[in-house]
């Protein structure tokens, strides 16, 4: 392999001119002169480009002056197709022998304050560190949340258009959960067919069957789901949008084995519920998340929901806003996160519901529209 | 999703002690006191273990007391079937909440120069920065590499299983590489071939195409193939054990369209086995690069060889020790890298020939083992 940057979807100019100031203007807000962002979803919601960060440094500089794009320039052709001078970005480009830290220095020469990418490498982190100087140097992440948090009808578009795929996998689940088979035989089938559903790679797939439910982040094993065993199936990925889905749904293989499951189960049902329809603008997102979790605590399972209730979503599947305690950011129209309670009994079973749920001006709306029981196969 | 982490692999005590160790001593070697280690390569060279960063700091701490292993709490159980006693590492986990920075600080109090993983996002980076005060940060990657580079038998074993699987998606070819057939539809038969001989995943399939081939940065487009045309192939990916396959030949459509090609060809081919066949220990990384350069140069095609020679190979597709000029690293038995050389000429065609060899007690051994000739399908 030389090296990789994958570009996909159509580019609105506007869109992206108006991203981009936007920016812009939050970093002075923020107090900082320059952003640098590296390949990946931020650049990919600031640039429409997609594509990972390789041992080579490629990012977008945004400062004072015009927006600038720097290179390998071996991955130049990768960016052809953007549209330079309609988007206001100069494009620079290095090979290999060239200091490329060296250049965005000089690009954003003056700066006393620059913030790199959340998710940029230390490998090019530290190295900017060192080319700088005296600049301050922060995290992009605080800046670029604001823009990336509040979604356009564009991009929740994109998230139901992701919603409603996943759907029609869970709505097809009884073709591959069934007694005898093993939860990596069923992943392989759910994998296929979130990829058959219209996403562009199955990036998780959760088989946690029976006690292994109970484990949150089980992923999957050799164990032989048997009949009786309660399972949560957990699932997502990207669409070529580069929109996530993630919807969990628990099913039963036939009627659960344990007494406890369907009066434990409505519970959950009822907090999740709960939090749903506490999403309006205006409140707060660690409310939402208590909820869910004083249903829960008030029939006795608190110490059994242990992590929060959601996370937003967008071109990553985790970004803000955290719907955690301790959060006390105000929702407004257009944030869009998961509403996803558990309860989990170690070494017995566990479930798990989630939806991806939309702020609108006066409520909320859900993502995934299939049915909350208890889907018994 | 709530959040993943993935473990694969038997694991050798004695080998990831003897790794921890030495990591340890590397690091005391270049004056630093602790290593934070973060999912990923590194972390799976030095523990086993797979998975990537997320949002929540998971990390190795390397220093001068007991390895400690610090993980959100869900994620423990994905880190359950490690041996800690064994290893002789300490686990320490941390609940939303809690400041996980603080607690690295905590365990490395008293040091004064620490190293992160390359690939750590800078939002742990910067926050180990503001958390461990005053105290250096530097890259952990030097350190690292040291240890990395120099592959043991069974790792020169799992790289000889990768190169096998991936010849015989090579010798394959002939079944999905056809004129009337899009670059896209050739590279969806490649991507479930190179599942299907073995790998876990399909993580770079580049089929260029005619003038595509000329870009070496090209991965695949909607191009219908046409008879005539030069095909560069160029893919690769991870086995289950970690280890990473990465091969390039290139093909014809039948008989070239262009008359310049057999001539051409010959002349990299020429070049790509003058590159192996200068490697052995004691020779310098950039002088295998120079072999393949020279051959190229001094047929007139020098400035349509427009990348380095070669990349090392193992956990990631691309490390250390990198084949290109500058680096004078000199070459040690167990160093495995690839040799690829190509020619470009831009708007025309393109070739390539890559195979990964392993540096032995007297020479070389190439992992990939398809005839080096333009195959003509």
């Amino acid at each position: 392999m030389v090296t990789m940057s994958t570009i996909t979807g159509a580019l609105d100019v506007e869109a992206v001119r108006a991203r981009l100031r936007r920016a812009g203007e939050a970093a002075g807000r923020a107090g900082v002169d320059a952003l640098v962002i590296s390949p990946g979803s931020d650049l990919r919601y600031l640039l429409g480009v997609g594509g990972g960060s390789h041992e080579r440094l490629s990012c977008l500089l945004l400062g004072a002056d015009a927006p600038v794009l720097l290179l390998p320039a071996l991955e130049a052709p990768g960016y052809a197709h953007l549209p330079f001078d309609a988007l206001g970005v100069r494009l620079r480009t290095w090979v290999d022998g060239e200091d490329p830290f060296r250049m965005v220095a000089d690009e954003v020469a003056g700066a006393t304050a620059f913030a790199v990418s959340d998710m940029m490498p230390a490998l090019h982190a530290l190295q900017l560190r060192d080319a700088l100087g005296s600049a301050r140097q922060s995290l992009a992440g605080p800046i670029v949340r604001e823009l990336r948090m509040r979604k356009d009808a564009a991009e929740i578009d994109a998230l139901a258009e992701a919603g409603a795929a996943i759907d029609r996998v869970h709505a097809r689940m009884g073709e591959w959960l069934r007694a005898g088979r093993t939860e990596a035989e069923v992943r392989a089938d759910i994998a296929a067919a979130i990829v058959a559903e219209g996403h562009t790679e199955a990036e998780f797939v959760i088989v946690g069957s029976g006690p292994n439910g109970a484990s949150p982040h089980h992923e999957v094993s050799e164990r032989v789901i048997e009949r009786g065993d309660v399972v949560v199936i957990d699932i997502g990925g990207p669409m070529a949008s580069g929109y996530n889905s993630d919807c969990t749904r628990t099913y039963s293989i036939g009627e659960p084995r344990q007494d406890d499951v369907a009066a434990t189960y409505a519970v959950l049902q009822r907090a999740q519920a709960a939090a749903v329809e506490a999403v309006r603008p205006g409140v707060t997102a660690e409310s939402v998340d208590e909820a869910a979790r004083s249903v829960i605590a008030a029939a006795g399972f608190g110490e059994y929901f242990v992590h929060r209730t959601g996370h937003g979503i967008g071109l990553d599947v985790h970004e803000e806003p955290y719907v955690v305690s301790g959060n006390a950011i105000a929702l407004e129209p257009g944030m869009a996160f998961s509403v996803e309670p558990g309860i989990y009994l170690p070494g017995r079973w566990g479930a798990r519901i989630e939806d991806i749920v939309v702020v609108t001006e006066d409520g909320v709306r859900s993502l995934n529209n299939q049915p909350h029981e208890l889907v018994v196969l």
